[in-house]
């Protein structure tokens, strides 16, 4: 296993490092704190932490990563429309664009880590020029989509290639930028005396892409499904890259490689905790207002319309609106408590591995859905068959959602010792109470969705119960949590033959892993 | 002047602080570096830094803030209409509307501020309080927009009113909950002895509001205007009181108060720097990406239409959005170099005041107005009064957001020693760049405005052209700086009898507060 240390932006602090001691003000006493470890020697006029550059990056990838979901959300179905039609018809573009355009969006910001971990300490150039970055990659969904509605033609291609170019190109200015200043660099880099071999080992995995871009762009012109092929290598390659040296390390066991730091697709290679979650946030933020965002520029009844329709009684043109409200709170209920599974889970994680990064981008993925299924739940007439799949779509978006922060915890629990924090570990005194937590929402959207099945005429009325246990559940849990471990106890100590069966049962579906390790 | 200590959210990584010294991993490295500090005597089981929480929440009220200039954007104005009429039909409800809602919006802020200066560290009990309160907060917009387009009806009023209750209460139920475990609690308070004391000021504190919003209520059934001026009168009260102690500060000269810490308005008590970065991040980010929300929604061709009025020519049927794309890399450049300016001088603040966070809070309302003007500007037919029109009120939007910016530093180079870093004080190394840095946008807007007035033909080329410009005048700052400095100096040993006059002008307009102090 690789022991690399990840650079750790907390240390961004030092900018008031050389702040005058007689400063008064608290912020002074802070300084001082961090200034224990050990500081460059000098500074170099307006050098900056990059703590809020990449904060601000973060900000802006994870909206741009959920802005295809908006196109899906809005698809106008009507009502009398068979919902498995349309759903195909969703599927087979919107859906799909959605998701490689949150791929595509994750694998430019998994570059821009990447970038950030050699280059720690910015100065306004490379301020702007990251924006510069920034903007292109905002862009990169657009030219998507245009690729996805217009395969035939190579604009979209080409448009996509070019954003994809410059993006390689300015992230290649910045690492020579860096190096030409090396008090801008990871100390671990700063201090080695082979810099320029760094360099240029670099600089060479930078331009790979780029180049395939290019190719990419010329082959669009020939014969354009090779140009796609090229392009879906290029995007996809760092995931196959991930799982097929998984497997080879699981096959032929680990192995020591000589490589640059930051730069290799390993697994178990640390990725920035704080930017996974940063970005973890944006995304989280962005799909529970985009509901609220509809509302505020949708549903404000007009006051003619009031007046004329409704004889001016304000609240039942409002109680039109009242499914959207509905589907508003759920949605933000929702996120809201996926994020707060997700807080709990990344407390207690000392190290993200990009494994861990990878399934956190799929459940991230699945989150952006969320808004999509709430609003197809109010869309159709009570008891019809498409409120019935509407619902039954909304649970299995949850369902995927929450079991992948599940994997997350499963793959961090692979190699505990270095991934979680003690209380955590499997046996600590926590363990219980996050298994539970995070096995809350799968199983209450498996349930839900089978219930459905059973009792489909009630569909609705299981899922908005749903919808209001679930919170209640989460206060509660540490007290559920320990009322059946408590009867597991008792039940372990009265009936040992009959329960061992069932816990043993329990244990192996989290240990499974550490027994294989 | 007061000297309270900012809790500072630096402190929050202490979770790693009983990491366990054997693992090999840099996290736990980190954690070493940071269990410096004096750490609580023993954990409470599942208390929590509340870093993430917090900029979780930042993140949902900065973007529920801008949410009302979207309703502005879409605002449908027919090219044959002049502007300056539909201007005003937008001017008295949508855009005090927007305005309205960030300042509420913002005022909620600053209490959630106050709010988590009193509890440092969480729980999941407090955490899903949190998630509660952040949903209420997220439906204030849409309560207020209903108020403003139905002022007669008591429903509007009494819906604000009611999530306003709730909101106030739930942070009661915080504080009592906090108070219960004092480990939670801010270590100043906690330390004290008279805790309950501090418990009763801070419980009367929040709930002065609600019983506020209660009257409000009641109010609304009896006579709507006196429920609005007591509305107006909760909401605009923390600025009332700000600006009037300020003044009387000026006149009287300051006065030690005896109040419970973080629970005043004094203009220069300290303001959580952090969370004003984060509050700024989220709404730079969530402008910058709107207009890419709405291309990539909107702006897709369709292949039908293609195929039938383009004759398949896609590049033509993208020409048609030109503009748009236009308006989507201005407002981006213009919102990342706004951002810019903004981290910049955050960079050298060691510590920010109310005020400062109030003249923040206008520039960001400001720079949510971005979207509109951009939008304004390809709207119209070339040469038309309307676009001349639409481009002078973005200059005048982009002027007002910079200049409320130069007034932060102005702000803070008033009590220059204890909200500066050294470096840019008056006089500084860093002061003349940083003058530079924070007039270049205003006086770039204010020279486009009036050259379009000159030159009203060339209005769109003139925007364009300072739209392609003020980038490069970023990069090229520093150099520029020096160059000025360098003949300034020259000029000034040579010609000194005229210039002394020039360059004491350009001092005064800084150094004015300094004399007076």
């Amino acid at each position: 296993m690789m022991s690399v240390s990840p650079p750790g932006r907390g240390e961004g602090e030092d900018i008031e490092e050389d702040a005058s001691p007689l400063i008064p003000s608290a912020a002074g006493a802070e300084s001082l704190r961090f200034s224990s470890r050990p500081s460059p020697p000098s500074h170099h006029g307006s050098e900056q932490s990059s703590h809020r550059l990449l904060a601000y990056s973060d900000a802006l990838i994870s909206i741009v990563a959920t802005v295809m979901i908006l196109p899906v959300c809005h698809t106008k179905i009507r009502a009398d429309q068979e919902l498995e039609e349309s759903l195909q018809q969703l599927l087979t573009t919107k859906i799909a664009v959605y998701i490689m355009t949150f791929l595509i969006v994750t694998v430019a910001w998994a570059s821009h880590i990447r970038l950030f971990q050699v280059i720690e300490r910015i100065d306004d150039v490379l301020a702007l020029l990251n924006l510069a970055c920034m903007m292109l990659i905002t862009f990169l969904p657009y030219t998507f989509s245009l690729m996805a509605s217009f395969p035939d033609d190579t604009l979209g291609i080409l448009s996509f290639c070019v954003c994809a170019i410059i993006i390689g190109l300015i992230q290649a200015v910045i690492v020579i930028y860096g190096f030409h200043r090396p008090y801008l660099l990871n100390a671990h880099i700063c201090a080695s005396e082979d810099q320029i071999s760094y360099k240029y080992q670099i600089l060479k995995m930078i331009l790979q892409a780029p180049a395939l871009f290019v190719l990419a762009g010329i082959l669009s012109f020939i014969y354009c499904p090779v140009a796609y092929a090229v392009l879906a290598l290029i995007i996809f390659l760092p995931y196959v890259t991930q799982c097929t040296q998984w497997c080879q390390n699981k096959i032929k066991g680990p192995k020591e490689l000589q490589r640059v730091p930051f730069y290799t697709f390993h697994p178990n290679e640390p990725l920035s905790k704080e930017r996974v979650e940063a970005f973890s946030d944006g995304v989280f933020a962005i799909v529970a207002t985009l509901l609220i965002l509809d509302i505020c520029e949708d549903n404000v009844p007009d006051s003619k319309e009031v007046a004329e329709k409704f004889n001016g009684k304000l609240i039942e043109a409002l109680s039109e609106y009242g499914p959207e409200f509905l589907a508003y709170f759920g949605s933000f209920v929702t996120v809201g408590l996926l994020w707060f599974v997700h807080h709990s889970l990344f407390l207690y994680i000392t190290k993200s591995t990009r494994l861990m990064g990878l399934l956190n981008t799929l459940s991230l993925a699945f989150v952006g859905g969320l808004p999509l299924a709430f609003r197809l739940t109010h869309e159709f007439a009570a008891n019809s068959r498409n409120e019935l799949e509407a619902i039954q779509i909304s649970c299995v978006i949850i369902f995927l959602a929450s079991l992948f922060q599940f994997a997350i915890w499963a793959a961090a629990l692979y190699n505990e010792k270095e991934t979680l924090h003690h209380h955590i570990r499997y046996g600590g005194k926590e363990h219980a109470f996050m298994f539970a937590k995070l096995s809350l929402y799968p199983s209450v959207a498996f349930v839900t969705f089978c219930l459905t099945y059973v009792l489909s005429k009630f569909s609705t009325e299981i899922f908005h119960l749903m919808q209001i246990i679930v919170p209640f559940a989460f206060v509660l849990l540490r007290i559920i949590v320990q009322i059946v471990l408590a009867i597991l106890a008792w039940l372990f100590s009265h009936l040992k033959p009959r329960t061992s069966v069932l816990i043993e049962e329990e244990e192996s579906a989290i240990s499974v892993n550490e027994v294989a390790s």
